[in-house]
């Protein structure tokens, strides 16, 4: 259903009027400590989903949280309009909060503070990931509805609880619920802005395979004195394996990891030659200067387009307080692998296997354990609801929306193109300095104001 | 003050009847948890400290706690006899006890149990090193007392609380009660047997250095997906620095490291050619079978005999439950050596730190924190005690005593012979079998019940 540029002022100024509020509804949700990986976690899952069905029923959603083997999924639908159908994807859950002291704030008692260029920020675990990014859809169809009493477009929304953790459970539950969530588009709002003032529709989004691997030596700890030299070191051992995931020029050394990689096509490489991307000040920001992955690749690709191997987390013998000579009997490590274009995560899981367990000594073991694996995904940059949505974002943000690329991985849009037979546009307003998965996680109030803006504009570009 | 026959074999069945008694006296101290690393249990260091006090106070020694900047030493004096002046060494503190799942009982509940050849065995933490051991003295003394009245030697007990913790304060306190301390012998009780069945005294000893790196690249915790290749990831720097320590053919590999190791003297290779000792055995009863040492190197000369690198301990990223894409900022490492010969610590130490420098990338950082540093002891195996002690021992075991080296680090008795110009006798009843530093510790009934034989024919035999 078409909307009038009457109608369209009157659901954008509903917005601003209802920001107190919509606020106060960000803050109760970012309050449920809903970590997915955490099983001691898991009845705030079943709350922060049971909060959505709540308030998407108040605004008039068929809505109902359905579980799974794991966390639930919330659908919620609201069809009534003639335009197309979209379903909306995000998700509830969020990281874990450690290390908790490096928090300036109670991580579930989201603060409005003043950031470092003055702007006012939102700090909690979710702020950005992605709990305020999926209510500035949710608050959007509430402006929308309160103007227009109606959408411009028939609305489903999926929201997740597994994100963070692995989705384990959504491919089977996009199966058997496939006939209830295809619509005419997938729109994801999980990803960045191009910059603070530019906005951006990610078209390509690299893959994952994570891998945990522990190392088995001797059959109980040993005490380095009586040990040491002659019994080998599990925690030697696996620096050994990892030192070996990467060659000298910064590339990832597992044998046949580059075979499917290709280049980026060149209309999209000119793009970003012509982009300000400033790939020193990125790294800058984070405290660093020296870019760690391939040589002579720009740090844009390095984060975007090429793929990577990263060591998450290692761990082994004694880390507590003091010193401890102990050789310890095992040590383990969590890598993961990044993955673009047409690499393969089983091939990639297979190969990484391999090359771990040829540098395994003979009398020591290995054991893995699989945390999830999806391949890469181009979104195509033509189609209709591309260019509606760009020139909705432009007309928000005062600025042409930048199509780009992102190095995090968003299984579901590949699960929606596979199980669905359905494209997806990411439209994000996270910022790079979010700080999402690292201690005070923050989103600008102007990612979340503007942020429920833009869906206003695009949902009314749509019915449009 | 010679012992005639009568007196000793008096004494003997003293220990043998009181054998119940004293089982109860060592369970008691067990119970304490002396854990000396964790500032959470200083207030049990101190206790059990003040219950040797309260013991040898009742045995008629004169005996105090004495304060340290750490946890107190004990020290206590009976110099009634005629006799020579030994001061017997042993420390109170233990190791801590994680993981604590992989215990059968508690580790401070002692437990005697049944191992695995029928033989009885006392199962906690402390049951052997050293709290077992150091009994073995006292209670020798109890005996010779209650059966003779007297002491065949004039005898000073110094007990430390420090030892698992890189014996912080034990120079100083060594220094400040040298009059108090010296003696014509120094006995301690902290080294292993030859075999089950035969007494060793070990003469030989491995220096060693603690060292703590951490290493820092980004401000923060970064996300993989954001950040991933081009963010120097601390993990993978630290892995690469720790698999640099070794080279491939087992050798240690930090610049200058074996510039000041000397070859065994022939007569000791030659002693040690002619020994039982069966490395595969050895590692095999550890659940290993390949020496990962210097290649052409025996296993009992790499653990006793050649230095070592060893990594006690790293962290960092995420260890939990489950996955978390981070790239942290920051990785630590335990990394200690052994010494033998004329190896200095502080300049093994630098070299360390100078092989740790160079491979820390320009844009990131790293911190060293020392964690104690001793040099290799090499004990004189001529002398009348070390004479007369191998004549007790034999005839307790009724076995040649063997002359050995350890593989571990007893600073103290470097600081004897340093600072109080005292030779030492390592004289020890524990195993290799014995789980010291790790779960299910325990020590023989054997061990415990002819230890503390062995000491009353010892002292017998300095005083004759």
């Amino acid at each position: 259903m078409a909307l009038s540029d009457t109608d369209l002022t009157a659901a954008l100024a509903a917005v601003d009027d209802g920001l107190e509020t919509s606020l106060t509804r960000l803050k109760d949700l970012l309050r449920i400590p809903s970590i997915s990986t955490d099983p001691a976690n898991k009845a705030d899952c079943a709350k922060a989903a049971d909060w959505l069905v709540h308030e998407l029923t108040e605004l008039g959603f068929d809505a109902s949280a359905r579980p799974t083997p794991g966390h639930p999924m919330v659908v919620a639908h609201d069809q009534s309009a003639n335009g197309p159908h979209v379903l909306f994807y995000g998700h509830y859950d969020v990281q874990p909060v450690d290390p908790l002291n490096l928090w300036h704030s109670d991580p579930f008692e989201a603060e409005i503070k003043t950031g470092p260029d003055g702007e006012k920020i939102i700090v909690a675990r979710g702020a950005s990931d992605d709990k305020g990014q999926l209510l500035t859809f949710i608050e959007a169809c509430r402006a929308l509805k309160a103007a227009n009493g109606t959408l411009p477009a028939k609305v489903t929304i999926l929201l997740e609880g597994e994100e963070e953790s692995g989705s384990t459970n959504l491919a089977p539950f996009l199966e058997s619920a496939k006939d209830e969530l295809k619509a005419d588009i997938a729109l994801v709002c999980d990803t960045d802005m191009y910059d603070e003032r530019t906005p951006g529709i990610t078209t390509m989004l690299r893959g994952l395979v994570g891998e945990e691997i522990e190392i088995t030596c001797a059959n109980r700890d040993l005490h380095s004195g009586m040990y040491g030299n002659a019994a080998r070191n599990p925690l030697q051992v696996l620096s050994e394996i990892v030192a070996s995931l990467r060659n000298a020029d910064g590339s990832v050394a597992v044998e046949g990891f580059y075979d499917d990689v290709e280049e980026l096509p060149e209309e999209v490489a000119e793009m970003w030659r012509g982009l300000d991307f400033d790939g020193a000040a990125y790294l800058g920001e984070a405290g660093l200067k020296i870019p760690a992955g391939e040589q002579g690749r720009s740090v844009m690709e390095q984060i975007t387009s090429r793929p990577t191997c990263e060591i998450n987390g290692m761990i082994g013998g004694y880390t507590g307080e003091g010193f401890k000579t102990v050789i310890p009997a095992k040590a383990k490590a969590k890598i993961s692998f990044r993955l673009v274009s047409n690499q393969d995560p089983a091939k990639i899981r297979a190969a990484f296997r391999a090359h771990v367990r040829a540098r395994v000594p003979k009398d020591c073991s290995v054991t893995f354990h699989e945390h999830g694996g999806s391949p890469a995904i181009t979104v195509p940059v033509d189609g209709p609801f591309l260019a509606a949505a760009r020139t909705a974002l432009s007309n928000e943000w005062g600025r042409e929306t930048i199509l780009t690329g992102s190095g995090g991985s968003i299984p579901v849009v590949g699960e929606f193109k596979h199980r669905l037979g359905m494209d997806t546009l990411l439209i994000g307003f996270a910022l790079p300095t979010d700080n999402i998965h690292s201690p005070n996680e923050k989103y600008n109030l102007t990612s979340y104001h503007k942020g429920i803006r833009s869906w206003v504009r695009v949902l009314a570009g749509f019915g449009g």
